[in-house]
Parts: structure tokens; sequence; C-alpha cells
């Protein structure tokens, strides 16, 4: 008997079953560091622990997408390996800011089970949380992923299709305990605009472009612990690219937005999100942001804005097709809140 | 109205102008150990506790040009978005270590001004200052680059061009606090020389080559949240090559200046510094430095050395040729002062 | 005279010889975000503290091979300069773990010379030692590597070959202070199996390949401070490649094993190892392992495994041909011992 890990297939999951997945995972100064190595990342709040600290936090936590990387590379193992599809997100919290020296642990429960008609693969969605090392919930979603069956003979699981919001409510978003944007200093955040400058609808092209090498992604990829063979071997596809794990997209994409957003600071909702095609290495990044809601928070001078952030390989116009598909050079459509300066 | 940063135009500065840098960075634990990974760099002082303890000081501070490209990087969207070339260095002085969890920020003042006879572009002489989470000046420089006007019909300011000294007086050197070379370990430090043991004029081959790569310089240059496009994106140049940030060369050229001048510890002083030939990927990196002066500091024991530290790609010699311009295998041509046992 | 560093040549050795290498290091969590970056790591102990605070120790150590790669690299400009082949290790013992913020030096004793027959080169072995701050052995091992003469007219010394164990007897192994896996999570480690579910004899598979990129390997090297030339200038060697640090290997190899022996957590005794065929960019590593022992150790719950590591490049079956010679495709074999759950 192999000892290594074979993944689930469709068939080893129930509902309501839940999976702690391994390898808990200490996040810190380090990760901070390549975090900015590897993304042009330069929102304030999580650059400095000084402009922090003038927001009311501690020090400067880890960024918001340090925190989703990490919760969703332990599920890779158990959710993804078999997986052939990665389908959508939604519901997404953050919960609690991560601070330099937590331990993630993260575990997911299976909310959704629906077989697909070709009988050999069926659709799993989880819930998944993240926790750090007293417990507390620092960050929560649903995910759900299209996933190879072991056997196609194996009989269908009863349907259960969870009923998923649209959009995560302004008031169940999260503000971090004592965050205060009364002392924001514009100028050191780079740029003068609060959320009453941004209207529903204006569209933001963040105008610069980055060229992924892949040194970079398999750098990101590995410091989550995502091991999917896809990312990282050049054997596995048949064309001998690597995959660019999609999360990188995430981050490369909004990183990018801060010039136009410099002032969304934290990310605190995730409503929904599609990789709509695939990045390799070798092609150049752009992102542009529009405008899709605003909300006061329970936080006086703390706004809620709600962003789809688009990520494009090259200059390419628009999103969808008119057959409602993707157009071929958009790699990610997200749809987020964040706080920021009302 | 775009809501992105379209960077200042020539006519955009005044004389007098200070601009407040965005971004405030704190440089820790992880920021020394990319510098590492990074660049060849074994100058003892940066890559121990315990060496530099032995030195009077409290802890390795962070290499002084993590402290320069930091402060460097913050004044790119501001001076350098709409600069067609950066002219030079002068009256550079690093003024106070910088400690791992220090928080550095930056400002320019607008020292000189001078339109180019072609009236389509000018010179802006900037006073740099780097500070700390106190307000302590950690690093104060001149740079002066050339820069697009906006509209060529704009009148021309009043021409001011500052008088900058040629070299920084040896006693107006700052030394840190509490340094002392008296229980210096020259076999730790892995080279025998002093101060005196090296001539005015001596040249030293630092014998060693560095072959870079795209994901190294972007990774570097990203890291000090320099966002100059034309350094990461590929499709920004008409001939698709990444033109790698200047400062990379500079820390690749001191770190392979350890080989023959290890004990050249500290930089203190930067004298002036010209880039005399873009450098891409692919290319391999060597240097070489001439002693071009030694004084005596304030503080017995520590040596003041002055020295020419010039990156060539590949092994071409010279460094100018006939008509006065530099050779097209220079890459740097820096002059500082750096402190040593005497 | 030059001032940078020629390296020793054989006739500079001496039996008993002590070489105190350069270049104190103090590594920390910046190092341990960068390995967690570089290989496929996900030993639980080295992941995260909680995890190692449940094991005992105060907090996660530094990878047992960021100790040994710190260690080594030190030995390079002195050892390995005019060094032709790296012939072996023996003896290798782990006697402490490495904390984030320690300061690590290297010294190495020669322990035997033998001139080659041709005259032009000698075999050197060395017992190099790892030191902390407070001057605490952190690991010891033997080394020996075939360095050419200055002068082939140079008469040879006396030939003195250690003697040297085969295998590091269980009872040499130390046993981090406070090392216990009495509450030892095996969800959180990633695997169920203890030492008694391993059959000496047993080979393990580790799946997974990673291709391997010039960025990468020269990032690692250089993060330990080993300036060999041939990792790093693509101009020395004919072919124009660099050759990869043998290290880099060992270390992929031990991350990739992770994947069917996630409770082999911590390398204790390094019994012997090979360098088969050299590695270059581009090129995927994949590794298996062999059960080779299993042992008691002196602490109840906590046993000591033998495992034969080897890392080939490609899907290239077998080790060794009729001839005896390692195939092609064998890139290291290496002999440890690592502590797991008994």
């Amino acid at each position: 008997m192999t000892k290594t890990n074979p993944g689930y297939f469709f068939e080893d999951y129930r509902i309501g079953q839940v999976i702690r997945h391994a390898v808990p995972r200490t996040v810190a100064e380090g990760e901070r560091a390549l975090y900015h190595a590897l993304y042009p990342a330069r929102h304030a709040l999580y650059s400095s622990d000084a402009f922090a600290q003038d927001c009311g936090l501690e020090s400067s936590p880890l960024d918001d997408l340090i925190a989703f990387h990490t919760v969703f590379g332990k599920t890779v193992p158990d959710i993804s390996l078999n997986a052939r599809a990665n389908l959508g997100y939604a519901e997404g919290r953050w919960l609690s800011p991560v601070w330099p020296g937590d331990t993630l642990t993260s575990e997911s429960e299976v909310i959704g089970l629906k077989e697909n008609s070709n009988g050999k693969t069926g659709v799993v969605w989880v819930r998944t949380r993240g926790l750090n090392q007293v417990g507390e919930e620092v960050l929560s979603y649903v995910r759900w992923v299209m996933v190879l069956k072991r056997d196609p003979a194996a009989p269908a699981p009863e349907t259960v299709v969870p009923e998923l919001a649209k959009v995560v409510a302004p008031e169940d978003l999260v503000i971090p305990e004592g965050l205060s944007f009364d002392g924001y200093d514009f100028d050191l955040a780079g740029e003068p605009y609060r959320m009453a400058d941004y209207e529903i609808g204006e569209v933001i092209d963040h105008v610069d472009g980055v060229t992924v090498e892949e040194a970079e992604h398999m750098m990101a990829t590995r410091l989550w612990q995502n091991t999917a063979k896809v990312h990282f071997d050049a054997t596995f596809r048949e064309d001998g690219k690597r995959l660019i794990y999609g999360g990188h997209v995430i981050s490369l994409a909004r990183a990018l937005s801060f010039n136009g957003l410099a002032n969304a600071q934290m990310i605190v909702g995730l409503n929904g999100g599609a990789h709509a095609n695939p990045l390799f290495a070798g092609q150049t990044v752009r992102a542009w942001s529009e405008v899709l809601d605003k909300a006061e928070t329970g936080t006086p001078g703390v706004g809620a804005i709600r962003l789809r952030l688009v990520a494009t390989n090259g200059p390419g116009a628009g999103l969808k097709g008119e057959d409602g598909k993707y157009l071929p050079h958009v790699l990610l459509d997200l749809d987020y809140w964040a706080l920021m300066p009302s």
C-alpha cells in the first residue's frame, strides 16, 4: 500500500464531513517581506507598522491575501488534488487580522455535492475556515470545485446544492477591532480619494503591467504550501507549461490596483470570483476595477467599497463576449469588499 | 478624471517645494534575508548580530543599501515617473543605522531646475531625506534627473543649478554611535587587511561574476516598492527587454566587492555615481574598485576609505574611451566612503 | 599582491590544522520564509511554532538543512574554491536545534590528506563544526573533496586516511532537549504513519516533481553565502550552464519526501551521501526513499529511522548500473537518520 497521499475523489466526500487540513503554518516578518518581493504591493496599512498604528491597530497585520493563500493552500491536498476545475467562491469574510507570529490551520466542511451527468465527475462545495493558534476564526469562505470520481460506476450521492449569498451583506462584514481612519494620512497612503470620491459604476484602469516569471509564481505558491503538481512540474501537462496558481493572479491584480485605489486598504469580504483563463509565465498581467457598491459600516469614518477586480493578459478590452463567456484576455473576475476612509 | 498617478512633469516642480513621498515601509528580518538571497552580500557586520555587537552596535543593522533603496523607491512615483534619465548623485550621507523593525518614509526638496534647450525636458535636482519612525534622518542625498515637460509650450522656470560638493568631506561623515573596531575579528570578517594596507590608487579586481535573472531583479526592485514600469513590463520597451533598476547593479557590485574589500564594512557617504550603460537579464556582472582616498575619522581606529566601485558587463577592460564617454561594458561608476579598521 | 581570496590549494593543508571560516551569520524568520518559498517544505515541526511546542520545543527551530547549508556555505572559500569534486560525507550529527536569531559560525579541522597518483590533485578530509553564538556545537560532519595542487612539483604529504563510521550509531544520535511525540497530532502532521508502520527495505516513491529555475537555485545558494563561481557565473563553464549547488538538490528531495514520510520530522544524522550527477536549470527533480534501518532512541516514543533518499532527474528507474556506477538520471544518493513517532 502506498503511503503517499492519493487525495480525495468525489465519492469520498459526505455532506457534513469536516476535514482538518494538514500542516499548521506560522507566518511572520519573512512572509511579509516575500509578499512585497513577489507582488507590487503598496497599501500602506500592510507596509508600515507606524501607519497601521495610526489607524488604531497594534501593528501592521499580514496582507489579507497572505491569510487567504495560507488557508487555501492547506486545503489543496484534500480538496484539489483530483479536482479538474476551481468553479467559484462565495461568502468569504475576513474575521480577524493575522499578526506576524500567528499560526494558521484550516478545516473544511462539505456543504454540497452534485454528480455531473457524465458520471465521471461531481461538484463539491466546502466551507473552509482558517483558525489561528488560539482557535479564533480568521477567515471563512465557500469554494466549489469539480472533482474526479475514482470509480465512474460508484452510485451518485443525493444532490445537495447549498444556497449561497450573491453578496456578503455589508452588515456582516467584520471591522477589525480598534480600526479608525480618523487620523488617516492621505499623503502617506499615496492618494487623496475617500469613498465619497468614487461613483458606483466608475471604472479605474490601473495602468501598470507585470510580466510574470516561472521562479516568481513557483516561489509564491510554495510559500503557501500549495503543492498542486500542475504549478511546479513542467512535465505534467502535455504542452510543457506550468499553470500559474489562480491566487497568484489575485495578488498581482490586487497589488496593481493600488494605482487608483490606494485607500481601499483592507479586504474584508469575498463575494465571488472566477478564474476566467489560465496564466503562464512570460505573459504580462494588467488590471482594472469597477466600483460595484458602497456602504457605511458600524465604525464611523470606515466605509466599505464593493469592487470588481479584473486581471487581464495584455491590453484587450471588454470582459465577456456576446455568448456570455469571458473573453480570452481575461484572467480573473473577482468581486470583493474593501474598507476605506468614507 | 483619472485617479491613477500621472506623475510630476517638469513644470510641476518649484524651487523650495517639499514632496512627502507615499507609503511608509517597515523593514525587518525578512528584508535582510531577501537581501542575502538576491545579492552575494557577505560583509560581516550586516550578516551577524554577534559580530555587530562586537563592533559596539546593539545588533546587526540592515544593509546601508536597503536603506538607500527603500528611501529611493518611495521617490519614484513623484520624481522618476516621467523621467527620461537618472543623471547623478551627490552629497549622500548615511546618518543613522536602520534597525530591523524601523519604519522609513522619505521626502524630497526641489533644489534646482534647468530647462533643456530642446524645450521638451528639463533637469530637476532634489535633496531626498529618509526618516525613521521617530523622525530621525537616516539618509540624505541629492539626485538629479531629466524629466519630460507635459506641455513643451510651457514657459521655462528661472534656472537654478545648485552648487554641490564633489566629495563629502571626511569630517561630515557620521560614525554610528558606539561603533568601535577595537575588538575586530579579522578572521571572522574574512580578510586581514586594514585601511593602512590599502594604497591610494590601488585597483582591486573582485574576480567573481553573477549572471542576472529577470525574477531576481524584479523581486529586488519590488521589495523597495520601486514601481517604474520599465523594470517590470516586458511590453513597455519596443525591444521587449526589461531595464534593470540601477540600484540592483549597485548592490550586486558592492556585494561582489567583499572579495578584496571585506573590511570596508559600512557605507557612510555617496560622493557621486553614474549608471553608464543599461543592464539586462542574462548578462554577467563583474566589479572592480579603486582606492581614491583615505581619511581618519573622529573615532579612533575607524578609518574612512573612499572607493570608486565600477560594475561591468563581462570582462572588458577600461572605464572611458578617448572621447571621455564610458565604454560599453561599463554599467556603473560609483564614488563612496566606507568605514573600516584603520 | 592581490587582496582577493585565492583559496587553499592541496599543499596548503596540514593534518591537525583548524580553519576558522569567515562571516558569521544570524539566521531568523526571513531565512525560514525563504526556505518555504524555495523548497516545497511541509514537515510540521518546522512549519509551525504551535506544532513544535506540542512536541516539547520552545518554538519551531529552523530547518535542519538551513543549519547544514549555512555551516557548509562558510567552508566554501577555504575548502571548495580550488576543489574539483565533492567526494563524500560521513559522521554527520545535528547536536542542537538552531533557533531564529541564532548566529552560526563554522570551523574545519583537517583530518586526512592523500595526494592522487597524477600529482595534480589530492584528497582532503575535514571535520566541520557549526557553532552558535554561545559556542555550542549545533552540527558536526566529515566531508572530503578533491583539491588542486598549486604546484604539481610540490612534494606529497604523508598519506593519512581517516577511519570513518559507515553509519552513525543510533546511540550517538542527539535527541533535542524536551522533544516528545506523546501529544503528536497525526492529522496536522499530514499522515497517519509511525515508525512501526514502515518496513526495512520499503521503498516510497514521493510522486511529485519540481522543475528548477536559475533564479531559485541562485537565491538559495546565495542565502547560504556559498559563493562558488560555478553556481552563479554563466560564463564560467564552457557550456554556459550554471551547475546547481548539490545542497539545493538535498533540500528539494527532502521536501518532496514529505509525501510518504511526513512524520520523519527531524534530521539528526548524516551517514553518507553522493552527488551522482549534476543538475541544471530546466530539469525536473523527483525523489524516492528506501527504509534502511529503524532504531529506538533514549527518548520513549521517539524513533530513529534510517533512510536512503534518492533524487532523480526525470522518471528513470534504478540507482546503479551493472558497472556499479550511478545511472545518469540519479542526482543524489543520501543516507540519513530522522526522528519520528515510534
